[in-house]
């Protein structure tokens, strides 16, 4: 063992640790920020009780999951299926992921007020603060994912003594404790947000006529609530999980390519690096006074495109050093980086108001819903042609400048430069979720001013703060589609290497039966769970219709603004369902390996999870840009273009952004987690299904 | 040679010839039935002209495609790449392919004024002329292709003097010619049909509110003819290349499995024992006087499964003689038939309004639009997981009963019995597409017993043969996408054997970066065609619009029935402008495979066409579905349910229909068309890309 490998994985460790620190002295930065009037106090107060008291349920429902799923876990040890350390390695990846999304979800509660407030004096307060909001969640998650990884790796090597093959095939295992919680909270959350948005607007904007956020509606502070579990709480959770998942497959991948203790520490050290950059990269994000929406934009690039030139510079030194035979796998790292910058992009090119796209969208309404809702379909799905090259071409450039060829024994090692591409796009990531998690605090901090009635100029300014944020909601969501594909792409082959690791020879061609039967199954599979979320949240939403019109109708004086909407009992509802909901797209995502696994064998699970990945990924991009479309589109009428607000195409375009709703925040998010579940889920049942899957046949 | 070997070719052409001749004798005997008033007779007469008139000009601009592709294939086969046979066969192909859609509109369109005209005798007789029209076209598709195969079969072994294996690898490359008239035919078709009902709908039913097929609705005529030029036509083109290619594909999969003669023959003998089992199935559809439209859905399946019945024991004694010790092949055969009724049947489930899916859509409709759209699209999401996993299951027994191991020398044999399952489920194509046929006939005899105001006993008859055939159009859609299926699987497998058989070894690991990409790229190529064919329709039906606004602005007396419309004019639009938007997506389907091949390889070229055929197998089911059970919940709606119609509910599920109809008329279906299609462009150049594709790399 040489001075290297004993110092480096305590340095990633300390690395993980600075990214807390900084995190905390942001989070305690924003909390001591004046918070505003006592109304505001008071709204803010309903929305962090709501938020919290559906976390708390939440972990409950999951918590007994994970009890189930543990004593399994643990006679297949017993049993010797798995190592000894998949069970608690299993509870750690599922406690770090729930924790980012508590600690981000916390933050962002706090920070919707102060924004609100900071508002008030100007554009760029609100902005700051919102921010370092977004930097809390975003070092959150990159600092307990590497945390997680570093004591596990410094664990396994220094007080069990494993070799570099034991370790990885024991931490590959990990994920699925932190996939599991990822896909609970995004589903859960994402089923939360969207009934309450759909059942607040239905009743609220359509039926009773009262404007978005008017305190006289019942559902609003669940609305509120919903931006916080859904999409802040289901991201987290999300991210954490593809940034850990990258990590540990790449290192995976490197034992099979004998890259040794220097190859598995390179992407940790890439991932430690990122950090570094991301931490600098914030400071970038300074603001001048006087800045409009377009300078604001700016100054969030600026932070990001530092940090990722940092990263590279940080990546090339280390490869030069440590893989002085391997330097080129350096341009996999690029690539990757690059690849995820592009995604970005051009997620944004179709969904903002800025190009053509979307406008050519908003004048679809001039003929009806009918021919809105045609186009935007059709816009999703042209929208996915772009990425899928620009992923494909990440692949040639990282296997191939990694040595790969095709067969022989450069196969491995062109596989691990396609698993260091996933680790360099999400090197960055304590930075561009940052930015992507601003945008639910702008929009919940626009929703306490329209609450509280803060002066106009305020909620104008929460609209631009917003208005930003969906611009970087949508390069969020491109790039966490676009590193979920990497990433499942990495675990499949890490798949293929442990069951070949078992002495199985796998026949993966894709006319082999099994393989091409799993095809079909995998493919269909983002399909069916799509399915059930978006019924799930039209279940849900029917039972707050069915209660904001109770209220209305009940309460006296609630319209007349004279008494209070019980706000808690549709909280309570949505947090009752949306609960409920989860538990059954979830279980597909757990069961479906399992069952291929014993009909198909494993040459059928590689089918299947090759046929999810690639459905998976382009119905994710198709729905989401879709979404993010229509939504925009609905905005750029309401800016004053095709009729401005009231007119009939407002009324058609409304209809989409309601169709979108689902898609772009809940099944299309939702699908990303999905791949990378079904993928856990198999690594963990791999021996088992070595042993008795395939029916004798396959 | 054998004396068998010298007798079943043509004895398979016989079979072909008596399918003709009984198509011939239906064809009479519906035209010399009376057509009715004189109003009838000029409105077919205006319809039959639009049609024929749009199907010439059709015919031209694919004549300049089929002479561009003829001259790149005698080129490719004068420099080696291609046998000498291969432009040839691409012609007949093509001719026979426009022939069947030719034939069938031609009957189409004498067949709806007598339709009408005999529904005014009762319910019966209009059925009658309709499954009599449905049957000419259903004969003609199945005889022209076995017409086809059998000649080309005859003329190679018998003038040329080739061996088995020679024949095969010419024959395979055949349906190119077949899959692009296809193309052309349903898309160009497709986009006529949906631009005229779109446009026909929004300016007269919403604007206007004048009824449907009111005459004095410029577009009225167009729509009609849409019918038949979309439907009809599109539908004969579609499923004559799905016969053509299974039957190919299977006997190429024989040489490869090493059967020789027997093993081709043996499809093409199913093939004809089924042409002969359908013959005997329409006698089966008798009807009683006072029949109700559900003893008429009895007598229309009675027809079917007596041909299943008759052509499952055809195939017994046939396979028992010929393949004595393969003999276990027939329960692939049987798993084929079974996998269409059964996917026929769940198309069925889903979409009819007599079951809960479509009856749950319904009830959608009373929260708006938006919810029976979101609805909608999961109904079709989640359809896809039953015929997804009957075609698995079908592979399985098809594969595993006819001696399939996998890996070593049974993987042939078993890939043969897959060969063979769609060979068995199309075997009953002559009456299956009878069955379907008659629906576009029945739904312009409505639009003619409208428009030339017959009495309203007439449009309730001609309304119950039309709903009859939205449950059978359904069935046959379902059938459509599984032999699509099946067949493209087919032609994959021979693809990989073809390139195989030039010496090149492929890697066909879905981990080998080649397939993997192509996978990805596959996968997304149905979403990018289906946005472009929807764009298209938007388009198209956008001009209708203008068109139709013009003329009610322009002719005075219009709208008081007092001045004709300018029917033509519309026609016209419609013609130019979908033969103008099909070349896109029609290349989209030629070019792909090339540049893919050039870039990835072969091996690329298989994942692309792996992708390609699960991801649109499940679009194509989704859109189908979501399409037919929106049109079938706004049919429940005008019966009376939900407040029937004219109320909200109803307003709501039109504009479900509207996003309906591109998904379930042309997109649906072309995708079927399009993974048939990159298979049979990939095979024709597959000599040219073993020679320079891959760019070095791959």
């Amino acid at each position: 063992m040489n001075n290297f490998e004993t110092i480096a994985p305590w340095a990633v460790l300390l690395c993980a640790i600075i990214a807390l620190v900084f995190s905390f002295i942001n989070f305690y930065s924003v909390k001591k920020k004046p918070e505003g009037t006592d109304t505001m106090k008071s709204i803010g107060e309903k929305i962090r009780k709501g938020a919290m008291a559906y976390l708390k349920r939440q972990y409950k429902t999951v918590g007994v999951f994970f009890a189930v799923m543990f004593v399994i876990l643990l006679i297949l040890s017993f049993t010797g299926f798995l190592t000894k350390f998949v069970p608690f390695a299993f509870l750690t990846g599922g406690f770090f992921s729930g924790l980012s999304g508590f600690i981000g979800m916390k933050i962002a509660t706090y920070a919707n007020t102060r924004t609100a407030n900071g508002a008030q004096q100007g554009l760029n307060k609100g902005l700051k603060i919102a921010f370092a909001s977004g930097s809390v969640m975003g070092l959150t998650v990159v600092g307990l994912g590497l945390l997680d990884i570093s004591v596990w790796f410094i664990l396994l090597k220094f007080v069990f003594k494993l070799d570099v093959d034991e370790i990885m095939a024991a931490m590959l295992t990990f994920g699925m404790g932190a996939s599991s919680m990822a896909l609970f909270a995004r589903v859960g959350g994402g089923i939360f947000t969207k009934a309450a948005d759909v059942g607040a607007d239905l009743v609220g904007k359509v039926e009773a006529g009262i404007p978005e956020d008017d305190p006289r509606n019942p559902a609003c502070i669940a609305d509120n609530v919903g931006d916080n579990v859904g999409d802040v709480a289901g991201m987290g959770a999300d991210l954490y999980e593809s940034y850990v998942g990258s990590i540990i497959s790449c290192g995976a991948l490197a034992t099979a390519a004998g890259l040794g203790f220097n190859g598995v520490l390179v992407p940790m050290l890439i991932a430690a690096i990122g950090i570094i950059s991301s931490i600098i990269g914030t400071f970038f994000v300074s603001t001048k006074e006087g800045a409009n929406q377009k300078s604001l934009l700016g100054s969030l690039r600026r932070g990001t495109y530092a940090s990722s030139i940092l990263s590279a510079i940080g990546a090339a030194v280390l490869i030069f050093t440590l893989l002085p035979e391997n330097s080129n796998v350096f341009w996999a790292v690029i690539s990757g980086l690059v690849a995820g910058v592009l995604i970005g992009f051009f997620t944004e090119y179709y969904t903002s108001d800025s190009y053509k796209p979307t406008q050519k969208l908003s004048s679809s309404s001039q003929t009806g819903s009918a021919t809105i809702i045609i186009d935007g379909i059709a816009l999703g799905m042209s929208s996915t042609a772009i990425p899928v090259i620009i992923i494909g071409i990440s692949i040639i450039v990282s296997f191939f400048t990694a040595g790969g060829t095709i067969g022989g024994d450069g196969f491995a090692s062109g596989l691990y430069g396609v698993g260091l591409s996933a680790v360099g796009m999400l090197s960055t990531l304590g930075i561009t979720l940052a930015t992507d998690a601003y945008g639910p605090v702008a929009d919940n901090a626009g929703g306490i001013a329209e609450m509280s009635g803060l002066p106009e100029v305020v909620r104008e300014r929460t609209d631009a703060l917003d208005s930003l944020g969906n611009t970087t909601a949508a390069t969020g969501k491109g790039f966490a589609i676009g590193s979920a594909a990497l990433t499942a792409l990495a675990l499949i082959v890490s798949y293929t290497d442990k069951i070949e690791g078992m002495g199985m020879e796998l026949n993966l061609s894709v006319t082999n039966p099994a393989v091409l039967i799993g095809l079909f199954v995998g493919a269909m599979l983002p399909f069916l769970f799509s399915a059930m979320t978006m019924q799930a949240v039209g279940r849900a939403a029917q039972k707050i219709v069915v209660e904001v019109r109770r209220q209305f109708r009940e309460i006296k004086g609630l319209m007349e603004g004279k008494a209070d909407a019980d706000y808690e009992t549709c909280v309570d509802i949505c947090t009752k369902s949306s609960l409920k909901e989860m538990i059954l797209p979830a279980a597909l995502g757990i069961v479906a390996p399992i069952v291929v696994g014993f009909i198909l064998g494993a040459n059928g699970v590689v089918g299947m999870l090759a046929g999810a990945l690639i459905s998976g990924f382009v119905l994710a991009i198709m729905m989401a840009n879709s979404g993010g479309a229509w939504d925009n589109a609905k905005k750029y009428i309401e800016a004053g273009n095709f009729g401005g607000k009231g007119s009939d195409n407002h009324k058609a375009a409304v209809v989409g952004d309601t169709v979108g709703d689902p898609f772009k925040d809940t099944s299309g998010p939702s699908v990303n987690i999905l791949i990378k579940l079904l993928s856990m889920v198999s690594i963990v049942f791999a021996a088992i299904v070595v042993a008795y899957g395939g029916m004798g046949l396959f």
